[in-house]
């Protein structure tokens, strides 16, 4: 089984919601688990490409409460954490994708690469970060995540 | 979809292995999503109920890689949090069954109650502590974790 | 130099807080450096002492806002953990002395237990579990925590 | 009492242990708290500026041991968080300055202005981040970081 997170902004365009949405449809039909902070936006658009498509996407949400939750998601642990719970995601996923996204989402970009892991930037707000693989359409994005 | 953690330590006895297989397994049968700390003893037995029955249990490793897992778990996410990620077990169920259990099932437990969670003893290593709710057998420590 | 943490609750009686108080100065009267979770009751008591014998006390706060620490503190690190931040508490301090104390109190006791750390009760809310190394009196808890 | 955090790689050069040894000096002249991960590089060089200056440095250390804190640190709190408490010392500092700087520091940078924290770089590997105050010397960033 493999996993790989979708990060971005709490808030976002219909432009990224809709690559979000792709992200999450392509990776529930290669059988990915996908993980995301649970919130709205991105996560929530990437959350519904999943459940859409029969796959499994797991929030991880800041605060204490499941009822913070997006209505997609197949499961969701609320941690408590505050912002540390960006590091739980960087650390639980092998690989991310990064849609649009803010300050927030850049500290999870930044854990999973000094983590060593593989990070794919589609739309992504900070393109000129050295380390990101760059990818134009969701479905490079999926298979860039999930290359070896 | 209910979330109940069940606890207990790494390490444990045939006995106690026993119980956490059938709260696994009588959880997993009511469609009671599990979580737990996702390592050995108490741990494994009660994923491995699950897991013989048909259910989901969710994993919440300590340390960063997901090979520290035992091989019934539904879902594992390393966290990277050390033992700060019992305080995550604790905010993420709604509920605690703990069987047998040391110092670091009891901060779980001390956490959940804490939190005005039900938790629910089985042979817990320490039956005094006032707020735990002592079950008798694996079938009535799940029903009393599920009680309104 | 040492580090020694003084557990309890939020709220408490006075006769806890003069225990509290007694803890602190005594700790500071050996320059050990004291670590709280930064909050009131037992916490504040601990801070105050540590304050009036013009010793260091550390404050570990839950939330993101320094303005939520007592006035004592010598320096307050506001940590955005809610709960786990108890995990850090038992992590950085070499021995813990646990005063009164709730469900809160009890997760920073076994945190540091499982780490193997030695814990001294005076007042606590919790006699009976083992491992506790009892003390009838402030001077006897700040001794038993300093002990090789 | 003001707390600023300085950031930065593990190990560095010659010339950004300058500069970070001259920002530790720098804000321990101006009677600040300094925070940092409490390890080798540019941790180290702050700290020793703030020791030789006659301030006071908080280390905030990813694992559990005391002993992996820099010899320069007032201060050493084990944290057990691993790169989590990354979060905690961009919760913890009122700004932050990063000296050079790989993923690991990006992660603070990143967490910081999340909480809209004033961050000021001094040859930060990323200056191109929007959001960031540049500084041409460890003096100027000094004020910056001090700026109301």
């Amino acid at each position: 089984m493999r996993y790989v997170a979708v990060v971005g902004s709490g808030e976002c365009s219909e432009e990224l919601a809709r690559l979000a949405y792709e992200v999450g449809s392509g990776l529930a039909r290669r059988g990915v688990v996908v993980i995301c902070g649970g919130r709205g936006g991105v996560m929530a658009a990437a959350a519904r490409g999943v459940q859409e498509t029969g796959g499994v996407v797991i929030g991880l949400l800041p605060g204490t409460s499941r009822a913070e939750g997006n209505p997609y998601l197949t499961f969701s642990l609320p941690t408590g954490l505050g912002e540390a719970r960006n590091a739980v995601i960087a650390c639980a996923a092998e690989a991310l994708i990064a849609v649009g996204g803010g300050y927030g989402t850049l500290s999870e970009v930044a854990l999973a690469l000094k983590r060593g892991k593989r990070v794919v930037g589609l739309a992504f707000s900070f393109p000129q970060l050295p380390g990101i693989i760059t990818a134009a359409t969701p479905e490079e994005a999926v298979e860039k995540a999930l290359s070896p």
